[in-house]
C-alpha cells in the first residue's frame, strides 16, 4: 500500500464522517496564502528564555475567516513538531490542503464562519519563520548550529508577536495537540490575560523520560549521517537518511499496536526484493515512504532544535503543577486518547488535575480512539463535537461545558 | 548515573533476593569455558529453512552442572536477540558473569545441583557460532551479506544438532525470554518428541507490525552508516554509530515509561555540556552507555540477520496457532510481564490460549513488574520460585503444576 493510498484512504473516511458537522458543501477556506511578518528587525532583537538574543525574526503566518470589529473572535492554532503555518485550504496548485483542513473550514469545528483563524509556524521552524535554515546576518551564512537553543516558551512569545501585530487584544482561544498542546498550556500560564480559553490535546505538561529517549533516537539518527557536517550541511547535500531514520522512529510512535496491526498485519510488500534487508513487510514500506517523503520537506537541523524545546518542556518549572494555573479564568478543555501511548491519557490526566485543583474550570473528554497519537488528526468527527461545542460556550462566556457525549469517559 | 552503577545497582537488589533460593552462599557455578562443536563439517551442509545451503558451521556453546547417568536431566537455555552462550559463571578473568547467571547455579531456579545446563549462541549470531562475521570458505573472506538469511526454526535445528552431539534424546526443558522464548515455541512444534517441557518467556507467537517497524528503525540506523558499506566492512571501520543508534531504540523497547521515570525522571546529565545536542538528561546518557557498550561485543550484520529472522517469526505458519501444538505432550510454562509493552502480556495470553484449546498442558504466569521487558531479565525473585516449582513437576512426571504463588493473575 503507498502513502498516498494510505492517506486518501483516511481522508476519505475523515471526508465523510465530517459531513454531518459541515455546511451544505465540504468546501473548506479554499485558496490560501502564507504571510509573513518581522516580528524583531534589527536592531531590536527577541530576547529567548535562554538570555540569547535572536534577531530578525521572521514568522510565516496563515489566517483564515474574518475578524469580527471587536477583535473577539481570534483563535490561534499551534501546530505540532512537523506541522507548519498552512493549516487549511490549498496553496494556489497543491492537491494536499493543510494539516488540519478536516477541522478548519465553514461549518467545521474550528469555523471560519464564525472565527478568524491564525496559524503560524513555530520558532526553529523550516517553514517560513525564522530558524537554524535562515541566514545569519552576523555571517552571512546560514545559522547552522549557530541557531541558538530555543524553547516552547519562545515560540509562544514570537506567537504574542504577531497577535500583537494582528491588534488582537484577547483571544478566543488557542488550540493545539502534541507540541501545539504544550504551546496551549504555556500560552495558559505566560499569557493568561489574552485568551479566554484554551484546547489541549494528546499531549503533556512535561516531557517523560520515555518521550526523550526516543526524540534522543531521532537526533542521534541524524548526527550519525555523514552528510549532516555538525549542522552545517547547507549548499550540500543534507542529512536525507538520518532524517528519515528519525521520522520512522517517530511514525512508529504516533501509531498505535492496533492500527498497525489493523493497517499493516503481516502482509508482505511486492517490492521484487532487490537485495538483502530491502523491504518485506508492507508496514516497512509505509515507514520508508513516511521518511522519504518528509526528508523533502523538512530541515533536519529543525528537528534537532524542535525536539530538544519538546524535551526541555515541564511548563510547571519545578513548582507543582497546579500552582502555574492558579487564578487563571480561562476554560480549558483537554482531549486524550485511549490508545495514545506516546502521550497517554493519564498525562491528560494530570493536566486536568493540576487545572482542577488550581479552580480552573476544565473539562476533560478521552476519546475511545484505535489510532494512537495520530488520532489528534484523524478523529475529526468526535474532536469536532466537542471543539465546537466547547467554543460556543466560550464565546457566549455563559452556562457550564459538559462532556455529555455519550461513548466518551469524562 | 553511569551503566555500571546501574547494572550493579540491579545485581547487587537480585543477589539480596536471590538469596533465599540459593544455597548457602551464592557462589554461582564458577569459572566456565565455552566449547564449540561443528555441526556440519564439509562436505556436509546444512540445510536452511530457506533452501540455500550453509557449510561448515560451528556452534558455540556452554554447559553447567552435571548430565545424569539416565541423560534425561538436561535444560537447553536460549538467548535473545543481544546475549550468547555464556548465560552463567565467570569466564577467567571477567568479573562480570553470564547473561543469566542469578537464574543458573546451585539451588538457583536452573539447579545445576540438579540439571545440566546447556546454552548455545545462534546461528547467524557473532559470539563463537557461524554468523556473517565467520569465514566463507568459498571466498576465504568473511560472509558480509554473502551469509544466507536465516530463520528461528534454523537456529532450532543447529541447537538440534547439538543435542544429538551431546547425545541426549530428550531434554528436560528448554527455556528462554524474548527471541528466546520464540526458539521455545519453535522446539515444541518441531521436535516434541525430544523435550518434556517448555518455560516461554516475555515473547510472542508471531511479530506484529509494531515489533517488525521498531527491528526496521534499527536496521536502517545500521545501513544509513556510511561505514556498513553494503555489509563487507570487516577489515575496516565498523559502522558502529548506527549500530549504536539500533541499540538505543531497543533499550526504550525493553523499558517501561515507569522504570525510566523511576530511574532517570527528568534529571540533569553532568557531562559538562560540551556542545549543542550533546547530552542533557540522564536518560540520554544511559542509553548513549548502553549503545557504545554494544558496538564492543555485537556485530552490525549480525543484528541484521538476527533480527530479521525475528520479524520473519510466525510459529503458526498461516494456521490457526492451536493446530501446531495439537497432541503435544510436553508441559508448557508461559510467563509474562504486565509492563511489557514490546511483547505485551496479551500475546502470552495468546500463546497460553491455543495451547489449552490445543489440549497442552500448560500454565501461565503474569508477574506484575514494572521492568518493561527487561523485567525476564530483572525479576529473579519470581522468576525462580515459577520455574523451580515447574521443573520439578516437569522431573516427576506426576501431579499437575499450578501457579499458586499468590500476586500473580494466573
Amino acid at each position: 500500500m503507498s502513502e498516498l493510498n494510505f492517506v486518501s484512504k483516511k481522508i476519505d473516511k475523515v471526508a465523510t464522517e465530517g459531513k454531518r458537522f459541515d455546511t451544505e458543501t465540504n468546501r473548506g477556506v479554499g485558496v490560501v496564502e502564507t504571510k509573513y511578518f518581522h516580528v524583531a528587525s534589527p536592531p531590536n532583537e527577541l530576547i529567548l528564555e535562554s538570555g540569547e538574543k535572536l534577531g530578525p525574526v521572521t514568522v510565516a503566518y496563515e489566517t483564515y475567516g474574518q475578524l469580527n470589529d471587536q477583535r473577539s473572535n481570534a483563535i490561534l492554532i499551534l501546530h505540532a513538531l512537523s506541522g507548519d503555518a498552512h493549516a487549511a485550504g490549498f496553496h494556489k496548485g497543491d492537491e494536499k490542503p493543510g494539516w488540519w483542513d478536516d477541522m478548519i473550514g465553514p461549518g467545521r469545528a474550528f469555523d471560519t464562519d464564525k472565527y478568524f483563524i491564525i496559524c503560524s509556524n513555530v520558532l526553529g521552524g523550516c517553514r517560513g519563520t525564522t530558524g537554524p535554515s535562515s541566514f545569519n546576518p552576523q555571517t552571512g551564512k546560514k545559522y547552522g548550529l549557530d541557531f541558538p537553543i530555543i524553547s516552547i516558551p519562545d515560540m509562544v512569545n514570537v506567537q504574542k508577536h504577531l497577535i500583537d501585530h494582528l491588534e488582537i487584544d484577547q483571544l478566543l482561544s488557542v488550540a493545539g495537540g502534541s507540541m501545539g498542546g504544550m504551546q496551549a498550556l504555556e500560552w495558559l500560564v505566560f499569557y493568561p490575560d489574552r485568551l479566554r480559553s484554551a484546547i489541549v490535546i494528546a499531549t503533556a505538561a512535561k516531557h517523560s523520560p520515555q518521550q526523550i529517549a526516543f526524540h534522543e533516537v531521532g537526533r542521534q539518527a541524524i548526527m550519525a549521517d555523514p552528510y549532516w557536517k555538525e549542522g552545517y550541511y547547507y549548499g550540500g547535500h543534507s542529512p536525507a537518511r538520518g532524517l528519515a531514520v528519525a521520522r520512522m522512529v517517530g511514525h512508529i510512535t504516533y501509531m498505535s499496536d492496533v492500527s498497525m496491526a489493523e493497517k499493516f498485519g503481516r502482509r508482505l510488500s511486492h517490492n521484487g526484493k532487490p537485495r538483502k534487508f530491502s523491504i518485506d513487510f508492507e508496514v516497512e514500506e509505509y515507514l520508508h515512504n513516511r521518511g522519504d517523503h518528509f526528508v523533502k520537506r523538512f530541515d533536519a537541523n529543525s528537528y534537532l532544535y524542535i525536539t530538544k524545546a519538546i524535551d526541555s518542556f515541564d511548563v510547571s518549572r519545578g513548582k507543582e503543577l497546579y500552582e502555574v494555573f492558579k487564578g487563571n479564568k480561562a476554560k480549558v478543555l483537554v482531549l486524550g486518547f485511549k490508545s495514545d501511548w506516546l502521550y497517554p491519557a493519564s498525562q491528560s490526566k494530570e493536566i486536568v488535575k493540576a487545572c482542577k485543583l488550581a479552580g480552573v474550570d476544565t473539562t476533560y473528554c478521552e476519546i475511545d480512539s484505535t489510532y494512537g497519537h495520530d488520532a489528534f488528526l484523524l478523529e475529526v468527527d468526535e474532536e469536532t463535537h466537542l471543539v465546537k461545542h466547547f467554543l460556543q460556550k466560550a464565546s457566549s462566556e455563559r452556562g457550564e461545558y459538559g462532556c455529555e457525549v455519550r461513548g466518551y469517559a469524562i
